[in-house]
């Protein structure tokens, strides 16, 4: 393999596979990129076996050489030490040569770096997917849904299926939702689709759709979406990001949801995130993030905090609506500002059942998404 | 006490004096910033017996009125929570109350907040100094000064007095000295002062010197340095900072610094920065910092490191003068870095008396400057 590539391109396309890499993988040559020369261009490679990313360079872009091949063929490059090294290259062009036993020499102005390369032979081969069940979506609308969704993933590998957002596709319904057992997060959007595209059981890790979250362009661009048994491909513009599906049944979380209310309550959410966010600087101090909120007559509510040593925390704010029973509630300020911050909502109205049921909490500006929080018990 | 004070000018203040809070503090009174108001307007006071920054906030600031006293008084607060919520407060004014037992109320906007205040009484005094020996300086020179010396001080607490900067003031010239027994940075600039005014072992910590460097100001004010036995004060616009001197002699450094030389090399700072950084890559995986510089016949440099594991990065580069015998010398990376962003000059000068003595390196651009690493005895 021989060949020069702009300095610009291939940094973005380690950046982007990098995503893959894992810093404790226990297969060394995971700990590398693959890079694949042939005529079409240079594809670089990387996967810690939950996530495998491809990203592929042509010879030309916009009209700009990008890739000129000599010899083709394959090698594999610890991926840390490329990724820093090669940010740092001298020129704007880079020329790497595999020689014998894959050693590698990467000549860049007065730089010349040698480097162990690992055989290209021994990397995992990606899985091949039938494309049987693809949907397509704006990658801002895939971004805005990850981010309403995923913060809500549980983080203990007790219940592995919970530490995943599950995906269905029903009556033309895209859904996200995401559950730790203390809260919830959905989100859906309407996505026409022939019946055999439906799908109901998909789990992907809260973790990869992160990670998948930071490669997704800004700009609203298409992304097909690869549904089979067992991985999920996200096909982009010259990339390919594959993801595992998390094994087991995600619970049913439909019962969890009351259906009917007690009390109703419209604020204005930047009042509101701002009082928590004080309160939130006491609650903390005592480990438990307790907030208390108490509705009152005047169509007030009262956000309150305290900590034994450093003193309380009072906010009187004014509801646009209040109606029902007044109640006394507690819950987690954390939890709390991660839902409000999903929601990115003018106005926000809260429903509840009452001290101890499940807190409902949706945007005012129509979007068809819940944030769900169960209160704590305190002595009031 | 009870007055109402700005928002602004408040956080200024406690950004300023929080320098000197420590989270490690086994003086409980020490986690707090001590208020004190009187007719003059407010004043801030944070220390860790080691640094003490005292704060003052005026009553009126460019015909604007900043602070407005009802009663006067003092109490100290918990510094780590009253910094954060005080940033987050909802109003531009703020009220603070202190009532019976130093139970502080703090009111802005919708937000109230009770805190437990302590006694004032049990706050340490601040030393009061004679002020005999003042220097006056500008403070982005000062600031440079720091900069170009403090990051070589030693880290290690095996011989304290190494923690700190040398300052000495002789002949009119304040010089600053910082040495780790690896590598040696100083630093001289011509200052006029009576000779009782001239000083010969001020030792301050190279910490406490980079605290004092992030409240100084870019622009070029005026700073007043007041030289006592066992402290010194830094007096800024409305700011005062305390800093103990560390007890002990410096060691003599003149002697260390070779005073002929058998090599000279003139190269592009910018050019042999960033070979070293890409050198460093590599050398930082072997834990050792170790890269090699061979000097060539045609006027050129090679740097070089290896990993075992990685491979080899070799560099070319020109040189713009290189006189006397050839060598090969080996030296810490990490530290050549350093001392190469503490010269910030166009072109740099190497004086090298064999591979095994001192390598001494200066700004070509007339600043009295000097930096000093010795090199690693290797195998060549």
């Amino acid at each position: 393999m021989k060949l020069t590539i702009s300095k610009e391109y291939l940094n973005e396309a380690i950046q982007h596979v990098s995503k893959a890499i894992s810093s404790r993988t226990t297969i060394p040559i995971l700990s590398g990129i693959k890079f694949d020369a042939d005529f079409s261009g240079v594809t670089l490679t990387a996967s810690d076996t939950d996530i495998s990313i491809q990203s592929h360079i042509p010879n030309e872009i916009d009209n700009e050489q990008v890739v000129t091949l000599f010899t083709k063929g394959s090698v594999v490059l610890p991926a840390k030490f490329f990724m820093e090294i090669a940010r740092k290259l001298p020129s704007d062009t880079i020329e790497i040569e595999v020689s014998n036993h894959f050693h590698t020499t990467i000549r860049a102005g007065s730089s010349e770096i040698q480097m162990v390369g690992l055989d290209p032979e021994e990397y995992p081969v990606l899985p091949s997917l039938e494309e049987n069940k693809v949907i397509s979506m704006a990658s801002d609308l895939l971004k805005a849904m990850i981010k309403q969704t995923a913060f809500a993933v549980s983080t203990s590998e007790t219940t592995p299926i919970l530490t995943g957002v599950l995906w269905t596709l029903t009556d033309n319904q895209l859904k996200f939702t995401a559950c730790d057992r203390h809260r919830l997060a959905s989100r859906e959007v309407v996505m026409e689709a022939p019946s055999e595209q439906q799908f109901q059981n998909i789990v992907i890790s809260g973790k990869t759709l992160n990670e998948l979250s930071k490669i997704l362009p800004d700009q609203n661009m298409l992304v097909d979406i690869v549904v089979s048994d067992n991985q999920v491909l996200f096909k982009l513009n010259n990339l390919l990001f594959y993801s595992r599906i998390l094994d087991g049944t995600y619970p049913d979380m439909t019962k969890v949801i009351p259906q009917s209310f007690q009390t109703e309550l419209v604020i204005k959410a930047k009042l509101l995130t701002e009082s928590i966010d004080r309160a939130y600087l006491l609650s903390r101090e005592e480990k438990t993030n307790i907030v208390k909120m108490v509705m009152k007559e005047d169509y007030t509510i009262e956000i309150s905090s305290s900590s034994t040593e450093l003193g309380k925390v009072t906010e009187t704010l004014a509801c646009e609506k209040l109606t029902g029973d007044l109640l006394r509630i507690s819950f987690n300020s954390k939890y709390m500002m991660d839902a409000l911050k999903a929601l990115d909502s003018e106005s926000i109205r809260f429903r509840f059942t009452g001290p101890m049921s499940p807190i409902i909490i949706t945007p005012e500006d129509g979007t068809n998404m819940l944030q769900l929080i169960l209160p704590y018990r305190t002595v009031n």
